[in-house]
């Protein structure tokens, strides 16, 4: 690759791959394809290495697996004049969960009831197929797929590859290498090897299992189609997202001891005939038993670490830095801002290296635990919370306060999602909120119990 | 090997080693060598693969690094008939710590001063050498020295080794794999590659340089050796442990930021002319200056994982399943009680891998957590807390409920180191006993307030 005066050579590596439910495989560099964009966007040399082969040669194209894109993705897509096709064209509008009782019953909780705002299910497949074209475009973009990293030098910027193809090693060395290599990644490994660098992997001791929910009669969608529907029961759930093809992606997300007694048609069909009912209906007993012994649970991991660089040559981007559990929706979410983040740093700095990476873990490795935290949490929402009277009740007071005093009553769902305030802010907020509101009921006890006691006295 | 009629071929990986302050590097093969004894003694056959080359055939031992026995790793040694020769012939008894104030003035605080129990200072090259020699006296044990682990399919029990010496590679199977690899274990490292294994690395932003200080003329101790010596100020601290020699090995534990100003000669003597004048006398400007600028400043890792073990056929101990950082003297201690309890399994199952591995990660996964947590609340106490009077007030309670009531009333401190009461329920303990003694304290108070009122209206 030729130097052009004043730019650098960055290598991007993706992970690639990781084996879905359906042991098909899943592309995981949609944060690496973006990364690509915004850098040859400001001139620099990209090699992209992928442990994959170019997922666009091939025939089967997997299943449809769909990824939840809300402001923060968004705005990483407009700055490279991809947030149209991707969300407005081909994106399917999810304005709020419904939640599915026992009974069939249904409940709209909307996501943004004051300001309208929607999250957006994209098919992940179409996602990186446009993000791998758009970056191509760039003459300064090369592509390299069946490329495994073997080793690094990560202060000196060295790579060596496996061709999965030829069975050659291959050996690269580059200004900064981007590790976008996914929950599992390589480069963090590596890094995991230095001094000072902590690093923690947690599996919950909860999995899922993916079943699709087809199509009505005539391509219509089997339930409403703009939301994300949620069977919540307590320990554990179902949930499941629309497809633009009209199916949803459905998950059924309980502890392993659950799944342990779910091990014959009998007593599969038992517990989806107590729980989940109307959704068993829509998928057919046959259906379900096959897809659901198809595969094992798979597992849900998570992982912080800190710091997010080395030195002036290498930094970890995307789940290789911050894997979490899908509950949030912003696994896909915040590996795109973290390239904003690092963009907006490249501005900054004037593509300074040595100042920006080390701002760039400043900035983003706290958030990134945030996040995970906040993930962790709204799983506990989602299947539980939701159905609770006191969590309707907040919901309300906070839209009653978003309502009056939009720009100082944030609520915390509104802030993660609507917004790009930093995660940890998000978090210090609501615990404000929570503070206020825990004061104003006291004072409001204490009030009552005072004109109580007046009006008691003046009779 | 030769198979015998229901015994095991166990393989013992032992991390081998670390490069200690002086360049010079640690075996850290002590848990590894007791575990052989334990389980030789049981008739199974024991292969030890070593990393490093035979320490005891080395001209030079390096460094005289001590180690802290107490309790747990007391009870190990002496059920393989070693804790003589070991603690009572070559150990020295540190009976509490001796405290350093800036003026140099002294104060003695005692371990265990209803009791007596001491803490021992024993030379770590020694000790190795003891153990190792005492495997080797086992038929059954075979020792590689100069094999390093390259990969392992954990539930088949190979192993792939490379043997340094020749530069081979040789391939291993056996029915359990121990991996007692230390701080940075391959073992666990494979492991982590596993689903649902959880595993944490924190550095702490302290480090430490390790510091000699010699013996007076005539081969005398140059500070009392019955104890280990702190200076604690606050934000960091020197400890000095005697030597059978009767020297004292020192460390300077302080955070990064503090090291990063002792850059220059001057710098570092004016350092220890204010905070450690008195220890400054003993070593001498000169020795210190060399001493100190020889190396740079150690990290200091905590590794929490979980669990410890896969299948029937490999498990973790030691430093490689849970090394903390120093401040408690627990470490090998841990280690050694790690096999005492794999021993004491082996002996309730018959040595039945299958029943044992579980039940050895079920009582102590969280154990490990829990004593890494108690060695990082320990450098708080020691290098800032042992100065407060509300510390020594709390010491005098605990030694004042310990005589009255000895059974009820155990000390946190006592529990850790001369009981083997499970960490968890150490930190249990002393929950209740704060809880205990916050309850005492607001009752006296009101009583007081209540005798006073009385006294006050019967005027």
């Amino acid at each position: 690759m030729t130097e052009v005066e004043g730019k650098s050579c960055i290598a991007i590596v993706g992970g690639g791959l990781k084996r879905t439910v359906n042991k098909k495989k899943k592309l995981l560099l949609q944060v690496g394809a973006l990364a690509a964009c915004f850098l040859a966007k400001r001139g620099h040399q990209i090699v992209i290495y992928e442990y994959r082969s170019d997922i666009r040669m091939e025939k089967s194209r997997g299943q449809s697996i769909n990824l939840a894109l809300s402001f923060r993705g968004r705005e990483a897509l407009k700055a490279i004049g991809l947030e149209n096709i991707l969300v407005k064209c081909h994106g399917t509008c999810m304005r709020g969960r419904m939640l599915h009782d026992k009974d069939g019953n249904l409940k709209e909780v909307l996501y943004d009831s004051v300001k309208g705002n929607c999250i957006y299910s994209v098919n992940r497949q179409y996602l990186n197929v446009v993000l791998l074209d758009a970056a191509e475009k760039y003459p300064q973009v090369q592509l390299n797929f069946n490329r495994k990293l073997v080793e690094a030098d990560l202060e000196k910027g060295k790579m060596k590859f496996l061709n999965t193809h030829t069975g050659a090693t291959e050996d690269a060395k580059v200004d900064l290498i981007i590790g976008a290599d996914g929950a599992h990644s390589t480069v963090r490994k590596i890094m995991a090897r230095r001094p000072l660098f902590n690093c923690a992997q947690t599996y919950i001791e909860h999995g899922y299992v993916e079943l699709s929910v087809p199509c009505k009669e005539y391509n219509e969608f089997a339930m409403s189609g703009n939301n994300l529907h949620v069977w919540p029961r307590g320990e554990f759930m179902m949930t499941s997202l629309p497809n633009e093809n009209h199916t949803f992606t459905g998950n059924l997300f309980a502890p392993f001891r659950v799944f342990e007694k779910l091990k014959t048609r009998e007593a599969l069909l038992s517990f989806y005939t107590e729980h989940f009912s109307d959704l068993l209906r829509l998928i057919g007993e046959e259906k379900l038993v096959e897809q659901f012994f198809e595969k094992e649970p798979q597992t849900l991991i998570s992982i912080k670490c800190k710091p997010y660089h080395v030195g002036k040559t290498a930094v970890i981007v995307g789940d290789a830095a911050h894997a979490m559990v899908p509950f949030y929706a912003q696994g896909m979410n915040t590996g795109f801002e973290d390239i904003l983040v690092l963009d907006e740093l490249m501005e900054r700095y004037d593509s300074n290296f040595a100042k920006i990476l080390p701002k760039f873990s400043e900035l983003r490795c706290d958030n990134g635990h945030a996040i995970c935290d906040l993930a962790m949490y709204n799983y506990i929402e989602m299947r539980d919370l939701v159905t609770k009277k006191s969590f309707l009740f907040r919901k309300f007071v906070d839209k009653l306060l978003f309502t009056l005093v939009p720009n100082f009553w944030i609520p915390l769902y509104f802030a993660v999602q609507f917004t790009r305030m930093s995660f940890r802010e998000c978090i210090a907020h609501k615990e404000w909120q929570d503070k206020v509101l825990r004061m104003s009921i006291f004072y409001l006890a204490f009030l009552s119990f005072a004109v109580f006691s007046c009006s008691f006295f003046l009779k």
